[in-house]
């Protein structure tokens, strides 16, 4: 763990202390991904039963999951995971029905009614990566929302296991949500199928989920394309920002540096206090809930680059977050609350000693995709609102277009738009006749 | 005007017609746009000074525009563009105002408080082109919501005329949304500026506003630069699509195709009936009005990729047009209202023979920077919301962890995320000790 007096660096060093690794992929990994996404463009199921032997090692002649298995994946799951499932998705379904995007209309002006009206994106497509365990909790903050939104068609893809079979948890997940179009798909050649379509995956409008650096990518680069699907957000190794005072756990801030660390080897982990003894503490916590960790390596590896930062003040703190703008915020503080109304950038925030990032991770039921990188200066975290088009919608009665029709025509006219103005002027004309 | 009749047409004739002119940006002006922008970031004001000379053939001092021209601005204009555009403005800030998201809080669990906390984005950067003409209708629908958002630094730019002054419209629209960090500077140039900062232009996290095609461009490459500046949304030529039956008013319908056809010679015209004759009636109206118009040469170019399309039905209208995706949707049909429904993509929805596409683009009150080229498939236009952040938040007390946390330690352990477990159960210990 890196230690830092803030106060004692230059302004350099403190950007460099804030600086997260570089993202950029390579040429080499634009391009084999670019070719995989063509092929699978081209060729279909072909080419992603080829991707799927090549680089997952199994050889399916369907990607589906049937009815049958999905009985399977309910009947051999263990009824304490199944009850966790059940009782994480309530919360995020009740947490998220609450923030729904809502319809409203108005009249702007006599005659003028204007509205909102709400549709869900028809074809969605969810991708729940498995790498080192598969990821029941990633498939219910990507599910829930997609059916409250009321999306038509819910593609879910996830990588096979070596049987051939998908992870009984994930497709129990599935199934609380009501997804049944699920396929036993991983990686670019996932991404690839949802965006493009194939003879089995319906052709998606948009793709959510998180991934490795090849998903990553692939999601960036079928964004890009005419005609491609919309991703939802640009995604980048998961963060945590913990601030903490004097009053704190020196052993939960520990664990829960620790639970970002092993997220992966690139996560980023940042400590900020205005205690040193605080600092100490968390530094000899650290390195003994180390000692038993079974994903240790992975998470030494994070912490090469985590950072344990002395401020002076709470209020230096803040701005240090606020520009950093984490993903996961934890405020360890005595009347945490209180300080909340400082918070301007953060994807989500844990507020006090009993809120461990880990809960937001599962089963508060606040969703967990949520903006990397920086990206929460400017966007926030999945909700259902992400699965919904808001259309805007105009009714005009005569009344109404003899109400607003002169104002159009003043600044069409402004604007040297005669076409527009002529629109108007002809409306108007026949309501004065 | 192209005329077809839908039931006529193959499967690949059907796909060609509602086929959008390809948009990909030749690997030229991507590097020339990639050049100017790292100009721009090298450099800041000295090539951004540098640029202005050469593109907009002005030498500029200083870009700021000052107190002294704002008050001139709004002393010049004329009294009825003045309170058009106040007029204007004041609709505009109703509608968006009643559909700004909202805070919300709720127990998920007890003891567990999950809640919705807005922020504005910080610092968002405006682009108001000139091109042909200045818009200061664009000013208002950029402004508004930035306001209503309550950004910090609201920065717009817009390009300089022959004298080296900003349009007095705009400025006065810039003012009426309380805009004063306004900069006479227009095409890369611009985007550049807002994007990477420079001496005098505060640096952006997210960029809003149309352009042609190098602005877009500009726009495109900074979403994709890591630490670069967020965008609004993709960007294509202006669309409308207008459904209408034999009750149609034929010089209705006709004006507005012109309206959409004179944005631009790549605008997108399509008509769909289901009478013959009032598509016969349209293609003659369009003749005869198209012999007045000012800005003939732009809309002709544009009605030669347009399509007049005979259907058999109106539910096969709809089918197309959800198919197409279209920006402005025009609704010409007696009793509009009860085809709403069946509207499953599109920017705005213009109801009945009295809402011209021209009043939302001026003062309806909905906003005018709206989905093209098919992202109505998946995005809305623009709103408050994309000016705000929503940071969720949970604070959790003893009973809350004590009633959630076995959920959450179910869920790590399957998921072999053992920091996240213990992170949870060390809570646990504690609070049962
Ligand atoms: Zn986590
Ligand atoms: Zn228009």
């Amino acid at each position: 763990m890196n230690r830092v007096a803030w106060n004692s660096l230059t302004a350099p060093e403190r950007a460099q202390a804030l600086r997260r690794p570089a993202q950029q992929v390579g040429a080499r990994t634009r391009e084999a991904v670019a070719t995989l996404l063509d092929q699978v463009r081209a060729r279909g199921d072909a080419a992603v039963r080829e991707l799927t032997e090549r680089f997952d090692h199994v050889v399916l002649d369907t990607f589906a999951v049937t009815q049958v298995e999905f009985e399977a994946a309910a009947a051999t799951l263990a009824p304490a995971l199944r009850a966790a499932i059940d009782e994480a998705a309530g919360r995020i379904e009740a947490f998220h029905r609450e923030g729904m995007l809502r319809e409203y209309a108005m009249d702007t002006a006599p005659g003028v009614r204007c509205e909102r009206v709400l549709r869900p994106i028809a074809r969605v497509g969810l991708y729940v990566p498995a790498g080192s365990a598969p990821l029941p909790s990633t498939a219910l903050m990507l599910g829930v929302p997609a059916r409250l939104a009321g999306c038509r068609d819910v593609v879910l893809c996830t990588p096979p296991r070596p049987d051939g079979s998908a992870d009984p948890a994930v497709l129990y997940a599935a199934m609380r949500c009501g997804v049944r179009q699920v396929f036993k798909l991983g990686g670019v050649q996932a991404i690839a199928a949802m965006a493009f379509g194939t003879e089995t995956v319906p052709r998606c409008d948009k793709l959510f989920g998180p991934g490795n650096g090849y998903v990553t990518e692939a999601k960036r680069q079928v964004a890009m394309l005419e005609g491609g699907a919309a991703i939802d957000m640009p995604a980048g190794p998961s963060e945590v920002l913990v601030i903490a005072d004097a009053g704190a756990n020196a052993a939960f801030v520990a664990a829960d540096l620790l639970s970002q660390a092993e997220h992966g080897p690139d996560s980023q982990v940042l400590l900020l206090s205005n205690d040193e003894e605080l600092i100490d503490d968390v530094a000899v916590q650290v390195t003994r809930q180390l000692a038993i960790l079974p994903r240790a390596d992975v998470a030494r590896r994070a912490l090469e680059s985590s950072r344990l930062i002395l401020v002076d003040t709470l209020e230096e703190a803040f701005a240090i977050s606020n520009a950093y703008a984490p993903e996961h915020l934890i405020l360890a503080l005595r009347d945490a609350r209180a300080w909340l109304p400082r918070v301007e950038t953060a994807g989500s925030v844990f507020l006090g000693d009993w809120a461990p990032e880990a809960l937001g991770d599962y089963c508060s039921g606040t969703n967990h995709v949520l903006p990397t990188s920086g990206a929460a200066r400017y966007v926030g975290g999945l909700n259902v609102a992400s699965f919904q088009l808001a259309i805007t919608v105009q009714e005009v009665s005569r009344e109404g277009i003899a109400a607003i029709g002169p104002c159009a025509v003043e600044l069409a006219t402004a604007e040297g738009l005669d076409a527009h103005r002529l629109a108007v002027a002809l409306r108007l004309e026949e309501v004065a006749a």
